[in-house]
């Protein structure tokens, strides 16, 4: 039994993670911290635990997370998360990390969306990027894994085949993405208000959302060329998924046959994504740790379509996607 | 014209409140108030007002209020709406009070139900509850109406009529009532958050929701006996509308066609109730100034259904028609 | 391993029960039967599937069906369900009805509430009710289990331990119940249709509701006398989950403890129910096996709130722990 | 008073349509047509109506309507529209027809989207494009009018001024549109049940959406060169609202201050255009005359996001603006 602790435990995505741990063969969960006081039971939390899971959040230090634990979920804010990583890696534990501390290669570009001051910047560079559909091996031989952006995974898992294969252009790609209100987690703002979302779409963070870099930096390493994408994150009246329109330029005379063989080839035998006919509705992805991809040729341009559910295949899944990789279990085990 | 002053323009309620005084001939307004910091206009607040009037929240005293305003709106909270209003009646401003400061005719049930401390306790028990269908005459003359809440009016109109004419028992009333989510204001809680909401039905404040004095002394008023209902508001998802499902006795061999019958004949002429023979839905009275009600008899009980729009029969058109009584205008003018 | 059939595998609690069934270890789905023209595969109808189960969906003979199953679960409308029920008994298998048509214990009550003409009359009264909570030792000797109808299940298990243990009175119960859309079905019709339903609730089928006599039929059998409801299913905008505010008169002096206390009591060891302390949300529930109850004392009645989600514990999930007794398979099994 | 008809009055066009003509000072509703069987009321189609309009559905002759009525509305479907509308022309009627009949110049294009077979192809071409914004001088002294598609009034009021002022390229324009669930009409569907749309967004009709032509038609008319969109509607889990956001270039060193003086210069004193400054919700517009606008620079592309209410601006209210303009009555008159 692997011991994992869930660091920061009171969000929607670490709601989803103990539901996937509490049915994993291999996993225990032996922690959970948050920094709420008297030690609640983590059902007072999230109801839906009642009667699956009797544990209370905790104030831990590192070194006691490092006892208790093998492997170490960080669902902590940015900044906060990097500061828990590194003593609990010193210690010898395996860190998946939710943040977007380890993401971005370099300190540079961290600063320029994030703001200055990265807790552990020398480690920038050398994490690996925990996307297992483009970089299975490395995550299983690493001992920190940055856990992609719901957004990043939904476009890089279309983008990225059509790249490699030449297909697409990398330049003047715009992906237009709508996501559910979960993706904005669980501390009350105005704007995540049930009568601001309910009956409205939104466009917001045009031209300045974080997860741009991250996509730039996955497309580039994929293209011969750097890319930069124009992304735009809408705001959807439902929970739960992201759904991303991508437009791309085909490189010359390419067909929707040749796409839909590159994405069908390039993801065969992959378990946790879905090359589909039709075109996908986030419904098809909710609750479930796909991504469903299509592709469409109209006018002079290439269009794709990708989906997920922005806390599974976007985050909890993935993570233990992550998490059995980097202990040689099979991939999509209590997904 | 009529000067119009709104104090805590900010809320839900105080958004439509002005959105049908901008279509009132006789209505202007003069000053909007808030805490808000560096008098931002009105707009910034609620977008959905742009090009529609251009005016900024101010934070003023309140002979600022009096010397621009006739009549004065308030939207504030309870305790600080009652703080604001002695001063206003004082300086001779007629007031439409939308909080539950003088709803309740004793403090003793006030001070059961909101906590100890009346800022202006000897009022009570002579303010004029402003439910036009069942004290239109004394609101003509008031110069202080309490406007009422949005549940009680619900209640209170289906079964007002039916207690009145000694078609239903007095006991062993239950009220079951499903409001939307903007009842609950804009001020920013983890219950009202979107997630929170989305996809899920739920009762709060079972047995102790401060609606349940009011509605107790309104039919209470109308009955030969005190009144105690059995009241459960559940949160629905959906922005607008309550619906409100009362389970009551008849008295003695009741039918179906009785029940309709003293409906139709007492909101005969009433502009702003519609007793229907469909079961209604709030869909039907969202964006309007109606309160729909049916009447069944199923085995030994009469079921009354009766909805209207939370925002509006519920708090403002409401409190326009209260308006246009107190300044001798049609009822029904702009609503 | 069981070989299992469903029988109207297109509509939303096939589509539930076919992803619980692909996770049960001891269950091989052998046969999706529906009119369809051309064999589709199922996930043409439902692209959740895709890449889960490849199978078609065909129009198969009662002969065909039992060749291929041991175990059938029909998912037909009533009156066609049991056309097809009572040859697949003959043939040897057995049969988990989602169907109202073996409910009810008489004709006489089937033919008030769903017109004249069952299929198979005679059976009725033999028939096993499905609810593993009241009737676990009758099941698993059973061929033939009618699974319950939703808003019953719901109503029926907050209702029975008090009940059964004198808490609360015979006479005067009131069931408000709240479901999501999906109750309603798959086929297209104008009052399910989104901006019907969409920020909108209605109460329907008030006094005729299918379901009233499948509650009253159960709680009489948990009481010393007949019992009658009043029970009123309301239309909510979700997709799924029922919750339903049951009111009830107390028997003497009954305390909040003692009903929490019997309730704990009664479902004690009862892996599908909860009895929780909290006001229960449709949302806690969502996606599980689980029903969630609580009780309340408000003035002279007793209150209790109970949710499920109406596609699992109201049918799918229900049907499987119907299944796993009936093969001597832990209850919870895949749920 | 403009004597007024609309033909097929039971979709959510024709509600809107009626709600706004009952608050007009100039029209009355003389006529309501449908092939509903028995000529019921109004109200029990649309319950909404009850005691604000008394008036049959009936199955008129084109004879008929011509004498009851000055102008017509008509919300019928393409094809049906056009055979109704000629007669009524020719019987001197003014017409604002709400399908795509005579919106398309040409009867090639008009075959190539929507399939052979035109009942009035001989007026194509001549017909007024009844885009108030656009063609307000051509309006005022038109007999048939064509009522723009929503999804085309969302792109064209964003990207026109920006064309005909040659700050954005004619080549490579995208349009993102995202449209509630009303647009898709009243006609029960599976594609628009309420399970199905709910918690769920996708992308519909990619590369084949009949608005496109409509879009490259006017599009096309204020720029120097033919062009032609990618264009993509989603269906979004709400019921009203279009938000379009359209990528562009710019043609050479275009500032964002450029942009934005340009889009408000196009629309200074025009009542149902707001150029705003924050990003748009489809939630500000809902229930308005209003579209909404506004472009930002990111990277090397133009931005823009525009949204209005679908059955509005984007038919309704934009139908009576164009009435208004017809009959030289004040634009917003009503709206």
């Amino acid at each position: 039994m692997i011991r994992v602790a869930i660091l920061g435990a009171t969000g929607y995505t670490a709601l989803e993670l103990i539901q996937i741990l509490l049915r994993h063969p291999e996993a225990e969960i032996t922690a959970l911290t948050s920094r709420q006081e008297g030690n609640p039971p983590i059902s007072s939390i999230h109801p839906q635990l009642t009667a699956r899971i009797d544990m209370p959040l905790e104030s831990l230090s590192y070194d006691e997370v490092a006892d208790r634990a093998d492997c170490v979920f960080s669902c902590l804010p940015h900044g906060a998360s990097a500061e828990a990583v590194a003593p609990l890696l010193a210690a010898g534990c395996k860190v998946i990390d939710f943040s977007a501390d380890y993401r971005l290669d370099t300190l540079e570009v961290f600063e320029q969306w994030y703001g200055a001051g990265h807790p552990d910047a020398n480690r920038l560079g050398t994490v690996v990027y925990g996307l297992p559909e483009l970089f299975r091996e490395k995550i299983r031989g690493a001992q920190l894994v940055a856990n992609p952006g719901c957004y990043p995974t939904s476009a890089n898992l279309a983008l990225v085949p059509l790249l490699v294969a030449g297909l697409i252009d990398s330049r003047g790609i715009v992906i237009d993405s709508k996501s559910g209100v979960s993706g904005a987690g669980r501390t009350p703002k105005l704007a995540t208000l049930y009568p601001e979302c309910n009956e409205s779409i939104s466009a917001y963070n045009v031209g300045q959302h974080r997860h741009t870099p991250e996509i730039d930096q996955t497309l580039s390493a994929f293209s011969s060329k750097p890319v930069e994408v124009i992304f735009t994150p809408h705001l959807t009246p439902m929970t739960r998924g992201i759904l991303s329109t991508a437009y791309s330029y085909p490189q010359g005379d390419v067909s929707e046959t040749q796409l839909m063989d590159q994405l069908r080839e390039f993801y065969s035998g992959q378990p946790c994504v879905r090359v589909v006919e039709h075109l996908p509705a986030t419904r098809h992805c909710s609750g479930t740790p796909f991504c469903d991809i299509t592709a469409r040729r109209v006018r002079d341009r290439v269009v794709t379509i990708s989906c997920l559910d922005n806390l599974l295949k976007g985050a909890s899944s993935m993570a233990v996607q992550n998490f059995n990789l980097m202990y040689d279990l099979p991939e999509a085990m209590a997904l």
